[in-house]
C-alpha cells in the first residue's frame, strides 16, 4: 500500500476518497491542517496554492481537493466559495435563488492538487447536471441533495453508489489515483 | 501634500478616498495591480495579505481596503465575498435571499490596510443598518441600493453626503489618513 497525507477537515471527502483508493492500492491519512485559500474563479489555483502552503508546512508528499458548484443561470455562483455559501445560506438558499428560473443547468467541479515539494500537479474532474427544485435524497453531502446529474431522474443523495461512478471528485480523484500508483 | 498608492480596481472607492484624503492633504495614486486575496471570514487578514503581496509587487507604501456586508440572518453572508456575490446574483440575489425575513440586521465592515515593506497596519470601521426591501437610489455603488444605516429612512444610494460622513469604508479611511497625515 502506498501512503499520502490527504489535507482536509470533509469526513464525506475522505470517505470518498479511501473507496476510491483502496482500488489502486493506495491509502489516504487525513490531515486536518487548516490551510492558506485564495481567492480565485480557478478552482486549480486555489487547490495549487493550497497544496503549495500545506507541503511547507507538513513537509510530506500530501493532496488537498477542492470544488464547487458553478450554476449557469447565476453565473457560476456559489462557484469556488460553495463551502462558505453552504455555510451560510445553504442549499435552501440556493433553492431560494434559483425559484422560478428555468434554465438549472449546473456543473460540479473538482481539482485535486498533488506537490511533494519538487512539483504541484493538478487532477481535475466535472460532471453536468442540474439544480432540482426541492432538496431530495439524505446521503452524500453538501451540494449533494439538490444536484442531478445529467441522464437521471435522481440527486447525488438519493443514489450515491451512482454518485462515486460518475462525480467531479470521483473523476479527479481517480486520475490521481492512476497516475500516483505508477510513480 | 503626501502622496500613497491605493491598490484597487473600483472607481467608487477611489472617489470616496480622494474626497477623504483632500482634508487629510494626503493624495491617493490609483494602482489597478491585481492583488492576491486569501479566502478567510475576516477582513483585516484579507486586506493584510493583500497589502503584503501588493508591497512585494510595487515595493512602495500603499493601501489596500476590503469591504463586506455582513446580514445577520444569514449567518454572515454575502461577508467577505460581498464582491463576488455583487457581479454573481447581484443585490437583486440577496434581496431574494431575504423575502419574508423579519430580522433584516446587517453590518458593512471594512478594513484598510497599509504596508511600507516594515509594518503592515489595519484600519477598521463599520456602520450597523439593516438591508431594505427593495432597491432604492441610484448614486454610490455595490450594496448602497440596499443598505439603511441606523436612524435613517433612506439607503446608502438614496443619500451618499450622509454614506461619506458614516460609513464603513469612510470611517477606516479616515482612522488610516489620521495617522497616515502624521507619520
Amino acid at each position: 500500500m502506498k501512503k499520502i497525507f490527504f489535507v482536509t477537515t470533509n469526513p464525506g471527502k475522505m470517505r470518498e476518497a479511501t473507496g476510491i483508493g483502496r482500488r489502486f492500492g493506495i491509502t489516504f491519512v487525513q490531515n486536518s491542517y487548516d490551510c492558506f485559500e485564495v481567492q480565485s474563479d480557478n478552482l486549480g489555483e486555489v487547490a495549487g496554492e493550497a497544496a503549495k502552503d500545506s507541503f511547507a508546512h507538513l513537509k510530506t508528499p500530501l493532496i488537498v481537493e477542492d470544488s464547487g458548484v458553478f450554476i449557469d443561470a447565476l453565473k457560476g455562483f456559489p462557484g469556488p466559495y460553495s463551502a462558505y455559501v453552504y455555510k451560510t445560506v445553504g442549499t435552501e438558499g440556493v433553492l431560494k435563488l434559483m425559484e422560478g428560473l428555468k434554465d438549472r443547468k449546473a456543473v460540479m467541479r473538482s481539482s485535486v492538487a498533488y506537490a511533494d515539494g519538487k512539483q504541484i500537479k493538478l487532477f481535475n474532474g466535472e460532471v453536468s447536471g442540474i439544480i432540482s427544485d426541492t432538496k431530495k435524497g439524505s446521503e452524500g453531502f453538501g451540494y449533494d441533495p439538490i444536484f442531478i446529474p445529467d441522464g437521471k431522474a435522481k440527486t447525488f443523495a438519493e443514489d450515491t453508489a451512482y454518485k462515486l461512478q460518475v462525480s467531479h471528485r470521483a473523476k479527479a480523484l481517480r486520475a490521481f489515483c492512476e497516475w500516483f500508483s505508477k510513480k
